[in-house]
């Protein structure tokens, strides 16, 4: 970083203890300004407060839904807000989870899986390329970096995961496709497979009876490790980039 | 086939001349009643016809979209037609392709792509296994087998596929899903990849100016030997049997 | 058929009661010529035998070990027995298993995974190729088709399958290689992954005290049903073929 | 780093120019002690000297083969140079590459293929891993980290490549095996998949005239990329950490 403002721009962060906020607040301590998109005002208003009194330049975004619609005002709204800080990493960490046997699963919720998982994945990833697209090569030769945060069921679908990992194959499909496509242009897209449980408030309450679970590093993520990792990937110059990870705890079955 | 009939349902026949229709006419020849359906009424009945006139059980149920509803309508009017012949084989051969660059693709594409490619094979898939699970076991050991039409998209995301490669990607991930989950229940679900161009007319059209392409076997798939794989599929027992295989003309380059 | 006979070559058929044996039962049944190759003398006859009364043409071809020199002496004398009967479809069901936790495998095991998953495979690849890419196109369009039987570890690394999970990765890699190359000479080359346990003799005894095992089709691959996959895949013609296909009990979970 | 050394062990440096000596650069500049194990001792001594120009910890052991004898009494060698430095990080970069057409290839090349890419790659692993699984934890979590480069031949058989890729997949399957295996234990093993080809001298030479090649950091891999991404590897934390990533040039056609 050498001075220059530039901008991270992050969709999805749930109650505001996840990988969507983590990687806020690592951009922010790392220079970046910070955009944070959301629906829900609470959760967002909290962590923009947070990311302000660490001293970090931060602005929230509040998303009635993740329609293109939604999201394109959102990166106008960000246009006007910080006019000549360039977009220069994007993070997509939406997600729509559903655990259920397939013939419980209604359509609605078949709909709200593809919606969020992958239909919001081409809306963001569309604005996100418009605004990376015209930025100059930085030092690392990249115009911008573009992350989707991804699942095991990115990769496999199972019982119970019919309709949740149908919305992650699509994205991750996208990712690939847009890999392949800007690489040329030099933007970085970037898949991260999540092959575990994140240490999230909501996981830390469904979990209250295994006290071992939250404590021990070795059978859960950290948001923050997540973060650090898409620091990373923001990082890697042109010469060598990373389309796929995967991350998981050391002790995890997989 | 011991006298006792049964009913083959299949889903997307284009102009009848591809995977679809093919496989209409080799379940038909091999005893299986036959289910058409598609939008489009026109090649609908040619097929119908075509089949009726060579000694065929068949009958084609025009739809007006791929949606959860006019599926379940065609499901009932399949009920109403064949009150006691049951639903064995059930093949989704629906699809909706698209080679574009990413910014060209405007928003109702990608809904096209993931509602025809995803969602309507969310829909046809509860209606075949609604219908296929009540079945007693055949001399197989299966109540039935249901078969989706995948393609290479299925497997990669590449530069001007990004909105087909995630419909095919969700499909994917579904079909997997199904085996793990009504394997238990001796329903078999199957998903075949498409590597290659089929032999159609529309092909056909498209490389009017090299016409060794159409008579060269190593060079296309015939829709033929595409509905006898799906045949095999529905004839392995429940031993020993096939979540995906792919299926490519022996000159193919992948 | 139309009644030139052809060959049929079979690489490791264990003790007789599993997926090598199977298929010589099934190709001679479907009016190949049989050569039959394995270590160990025992099992080899009495298969032999057995074909032979049930009106086969066979022969067995003992071999000290899967070398490239045993392999091609044995070819050698099936060119000699059959002078004038072309090889037409060669099965490489050859293998060596092992689970163990990677310190206690030995170098001399992890040597004898690869030399027999692998190394075997090229030696018999080479005999078989060299055989099949001189035949005439057969009425489907091939010259003739190899096939290797894979199994799970063929796709993943788990733990205790270190040595042999790397073997079957690597004839799964062979396979490929072959498919690509020679699709275009009209060979067709499948890989068969084998994602379950099979009921043989060894299992039958591991599991005595399991009788439900043996009695449930649902639990376990029949020999038979694999060799009717691996005679299917023969029988595809050259617009679709088939590199690769899983086989596995309706009630694996997986 | 907190003042403690440690060692980083890495096997295959070439000609000194590619992604193994630029990892033993890389990883000296951080503070570890490096031992340098490779055949051909030109290059070896050539790296020795320079690394320890720049004021590092370095040894270079020279191996006559990559057997397990050769590869033990190596890693004795290492453990009397430095009796209390801890093996914190092994790097298996060795590598035998081959592009030819099956039936060109000799016995010869396949036993070196598989014994130069996978088999050494057993012996490296069990001693790293004999050194590696009694240290104590470190400030991450981890008592260690091996690190496995493959290749694209790791994930595709391909025409010219059946004898590189079965080396490559056994490989793969081996750092997958050991990822499952040894997690439990708090060992990172994780894989690299070098997807295009590295700005080495001898790739130079073989580009000389495609002098754009060697300039456009778009078109080919950096060694010392590779490298700053193997030591963000050993950098991970036990949390949230990678089996396989993927490195490949911005412009690589994939």
């Amino acid at each position: 970083m050498t001075g220059v403002r530039q901008l991270f721009v992050v969709a999805g962060i749930g109650n505001g203890s996840g990988t969507g906020a983590a990687s806020a607040r690592v951009f922010a301590k790392n220079g970046y300004s910070v955009a944070i998109l959301a629906r829900g005002a609470d959760s967002l208003h909290k962590l923009e407060d947070e990311i302000k009194q660490s001293g970090g330049d931060v602005k929230a975004f509040s998303l009635e839904d993740y329609s293109y619609k939604s999201i394109g005002n959102a990166f106008q709204d960000i246009k006007s807000h910080w006019p000549s800080v360039p977009v220069r990493v994007a993070l997509f960490n939406t997600g729509f989870t559903l655990w259920a046997p397939f013939l419980d699963i209604t359509p609605e919720q078949v709909r709200e899986s593809i919606d969020t998982n992958t239909v919001a994945g081409f809306a963001f990833a569309r604005e996100a390329i418009l605004q990376i697209k015209d930025q100059e090569l930085n030092e690392l030769g990249k115009r911008g970096t573009l992350i989707f945060t991804g699942a095991t069921a990115s990769l496999r679908g199972n019982t119970q995961t019919s309709a949740f990992s149908a919305g992650k194959h699509g994205l991750r499909a996208l990712s690939q496709s847009l890999n392949k496509e800007f690489g040329k242009q030099n933007i970085h897209v970037a898949h991260a497979i999540i092959d575990g449980v994140i240490l999230t408030d909501r996981n830390k309450d469904r979990r209250h009876d295994d006290p071992d679970w939250e404590k021990n590093e070795d059978r859960r993520l950290n948001p923050e490790s997540i973060a650090q990792s898409y620091l990373y990937l923001a990082n890697q110059d042109r010469s060598a980039w990373t389309w796929e990870l995967d991350l998981r705890p050391s002790h995890e079955k997989w």
